[in-house]
């Protein structure tokens, strides 16, 4: 019998691992049982964001130093998805997911489980293409089976980084004889989080099988998974996945749930994914049920149209403000205002990740 | 007997008024009994921000040959107030306010008044200082008595737009032996703001007589109105203000309301505005409620100390977003969320205008 | 005989005419001579810079202020071109050309010629497309005519301001079954530029007859001109064009020259452009030199593989300032040290003027 | 007899070491000999640039690992400063100093001497003050001696790194109960470049003793270095210096020299500088000249005034773009362009080091 303790940190700087050394101290986290740690840091999140990698870093470095292992043995076997941007009041945070050996009997209630891994490293050409599909469709089910989740309904977040191309990569790919899906950097980011959303979305039915192929990715947007967030980051060359769902392999304080923004202001949804979490709300949660609320996960974009409601905005055409700045901070109040709390985790750019201009939103709770 | 009639308009640009002229050719406005247009515009809401005088130079145009006065002319008969910034999901628009003559007699029942009126110019020096506190306490008396309101308590929101020192206009002082209030003109629109709305919480009531002096204006933050809503802007000397509230002086299809909100993301003052207009909500207003809310009309600002709920937030830390901005992106947002449309009114800096890290929110519904 | 008098006037703000209201007012400025005004506005010269309508608008309506001519028949007479973006050290201005029937003999020497002409309107399905360019190539030679040019070796400046396409224009077309050139605004913005470019290399004779097609267009950047500097704005439909070189038919105070930046930093560039104009200079203009330089205009842009002299730069991959401000910046910097007066005109993107990562660079100097 | 090795290495992000591993792994640098590194990396050089940081990180990292000291050990024997912001055509870098046992007898030319070192760790309380001065006085005194300088007119370039407030080194003062010279944490990073500048202005005879005192930091701004160079970061409690300049002591391969720019666009002073490190030049350096250039060190600033040569500039009206990105972009143009190479090191913030709005500038050149 195992359970999922998840502990939601706060970062002073996106190099800050204080809290975490501190439960370490305290006996309250045994780094060993470490299996994930989500960040939200505090750069830009666009292409210059380095404190993703300097986060990384320091987590690898802190879990290095405390187990004894070395930073790649840490790499191994802890998945670290860091995602920039904490516009507007979202508070810099990292939650940390441990799987802990626990006593006791399988209880007949679902509870959180987690499971973490990782895909093959990814050849350039392959980035943002099949490859990339494949490889998350087949350790999205892996996982599945780790978190001992047999039914797809059962999974409510698939959190995975991906990589991204750079100049030296195509470069390599190019004298090779062989070519990349996109020769602009900043767009490949796109291309690798659509494929590896589509990878979920194949691996937990929610779109048919054979639907598809290098060309709807980035391009047929009615395909899409309700569940997978995804992030691009220059530090990797594979896809590191977080899976989290409900279980009665595990005997977690926990629970999650899920639903899906259909735009920037559906605060509707976010009630939706708390209530799928087992929390009963009328209207808005009370203080008490917001106490109990650990997180809320989501990705926000800028509707493609340059509308919400039917009503024009301008983060398309603000030459100042990168638009997937301005759609975590709006994002971010919405969700933050429905659980009451600014620590929340809300990720950009949602490729294939819920419809345009929405996205997936799961939420934890304490049972 | 009069009645008000509000028009919330989009506008493509800063200088888009194609629909309020389409109104005034189709004869659903009269262009002689505008009072006030309140606008939202798409530029940074800081210094460099021109897209303010832009669009009071575009409605003060259009208006004047709709009614054949002269441009002087119509800027002593309507007030432009115009706020910049509408980050996030905010839509661009303005809300024209007509004061219309009304047959029938007058009914029981309070509904939205409105009267709008200019304070004198103000010599550089006296700008941020007692002297626009005593004259915008005078007007808002002079247009409560417009607006056939008795009660302070009916008073919901009084919109300023005030001025602002330039070099040119603190050089004038010092020539004259005169000395400003400050010297950096980005701070001069924090104490203009600030003393306009101390006026207006002197003129209601809302805090002691004899409260105010120089020494606590930008100083002593326990001192602040909760309906006043100031704005600085270059293009005048005067202040130019409109205040709402309800009256059985008027028969209108509308009503307003108000709250306070505690900090940025305080959904539920939001709701209690949207109930003090006389809309029972349960929970989150329902689909044919969202209908009949007019516009929301609030102030949002960063917590000096950087937190929101004891979370730290990046917003005074991040060199390359105005927290101004970083703080209309998300209050709007929230605000959106709580009633359905993004073309609500959020406007930045609300020195003594609710708490530290709040501030006021007013809600108009058709009735 | 006719003369071009060319005054630089500063601006306080986008709307600020009053230098030139105050030479109109001395008699120094007959405001019925003035053919231009080239602009240098300070807001971000990219999609959302309204500071170049409200300019244009307030050129105008002085114009017509003090000619008694309508704002529409000044818009007839008079070439406005606004260019956005007064970064680092670059000082807000306008160029204000006027000419004039002069007295005497035509001189032997060539002196400044100027002319101003307009294209007729696109469709939206036009822009970006040959129509423009072929209608940007006739102007171009019927403005050598109207200038006494007769040689393209002395036309030095072509500044054009072009249209660009809209989410409004594009429906247009395609309600009408035409498709335009592309969708995304902003890159309208770039082949209209380019188009006009080419429209005057073909003009020129820069370039083969017969080199220009549709298919080249922002594809084939071995194709540019060394004199044509264009500018999009929403403002209008049609091109606005400035021809600027030298010719014995004007007996001006001033001759202009010219020569092509091969980077960013090509010092060497600028002191040939004011050599290009019959001063002759020693390493670096004496201080005596810099007194006879009236402007610099140049274009700036960041070289598209993020090189300058093999060294990286951070200009693409910077998420918080759009990469044309980063290289008017840069260039403006250059330029100002090389004149020593930061008051001069450096324009952004620079499809098919000059080299990639260059541009033209003109001087116009006091004979 | 020592001679300084000087290597200047491009960084293709700020994590980037590689250029250093190879040349070590090649035994072109012996990493013991390393006592400092110098850096220019890609943030925004403001409070939220954590590039500072990580580069200072990966730099310690590799050096511990490549001599086998502890990190502690190479943050006690080798000075990092790492100054952010790389606007415009800078190109990121570090510049790394080695200090070596040379064969031969000294020559009678004076070439490149430098050292590095560290005063002690200041108490919040200290920062900004004359505890700062008088450290940074005394080990300007040290590092000359250090370098075999005896004339203070030999010294040519003093860059110091300083720390800064936090919101927590506040506190802890206060609970001590003692007062901060400022408590925006922002300002007091100006406090500390001041007074670091004046130490080192007292220490080489620039200004009087005695002339300096707290209440003249950041206020008497007739007070400055024309050699200090200072930057602030949030990782350290002390200042760390490198002093450079020329000595018999030494037998480099480089020599260098400093001049003064009197504002942002004075290139002439560039030349100066170049000269002064006995390169003489005619008009702008010839391309044989420029290789032998390896670096140019500057500070830039806005001018105070807001303006540059009596033209107003629009660098401290930008709420887009901090003022101290705009300046660096624009000095890194100037200077860029002087030496022809973009890879030079342009640092922001020159409190007390030079006029207001210009800075030192120093030349390294291959002798």
């Amino acid at each position: 019998m195992r359970k999922i303790d998840v502990r939601k940190i706060e970062m002073s700087g996106p190099d800050d691992t204080r809290v975490l050394k501190a439960l370490i101290d305290e006996g309250a986290v045994d780094p060993k049982t470490i299996i994930a740690v989500l960040g939200k840091t505090e750069g830009n999140g666009c292409v210059n964001d380095f404190t993703r990698g300097l986060a990384t870093l320091a987590f690898k470095r802190l879990i290095a130093a405390e187990t004894g292992w070395s930073e790649d043995e840490v790499s191994r076997k802890v998945a670290f998805v860091m995602s920039g941007g904490t516009e507007g009041v979202l508070a810099p945070h990292a939650l940390v997911f441990c799987s802990i050996e626990a006593e006791g009997e399988p209880s007949a209630e679902k509870t959180l489980a987690a499971s973490s891994g990782f895909t093959r490293d990814f050849l350039p050409e392959e980035q943002g293409t099949m490859a990339v599909v494949e490889e998350c469709r087949r350790v999205t089910l892996e996982l599945m089976e780790k978190a001992g989740i047999a039914d797809p309904a059962d999974v409510h977040f698939v959190q995975i980084k991906c990589p991204l191309l750079t100049s030296e990569r195509i470069l390599d790919a190019q004298e090779r004889g062989c070519e990349v899906v996109v020769h602009d950097t900043y767009e490949s980011m796109g291309y690798n989080r659509g494929a590896s959303a589509l990878g979920v979305a194949l691996a937990l039915g929610e779109i048919p099988e054979g639907s598809v192929s290098d060309e709807v990715i980035c391009s047929d947007w009615s395909l899409y998974s309700k569940v997978a967030s995804t992030s691009a980051g220059v530090e990797l060359l594979n896809c590191e996945i977080i899976l989290m769902g409900n279980s009665t392999a595990f005997d977690s304080d926990f629970a999650i749930g899920h639903s899906v923004m259909k735009d920037a202001i559906d605060i509707e949804a976010v009630i939706e994914a708390i209530e799928n979490a087992g929390m009963k709300v009328d209207g808005l949660p009370t203080t008490e049920q917001k106490a109990r609320i650990v997180n809320a996960l989501a990705k926000a974009e800028a509707d493609s149209t340059g509308y919400v409601r039917a009503r024009r905005n301008t983060m398309h055409t603000d030459s100042d403000i990168n638009h997937t700045r301005h759609a975590r901070a709006a994002v971010g109040g919405v969700i933050s205002a429905a659980v009451g709390d600014p620590m929340v985790y809300v990720s950009g750019g949602a490729e294939h990740q819920g419809p345009d201009g929405g996205g997936p939103v799961a939420v934890i709770v304490r049972r």
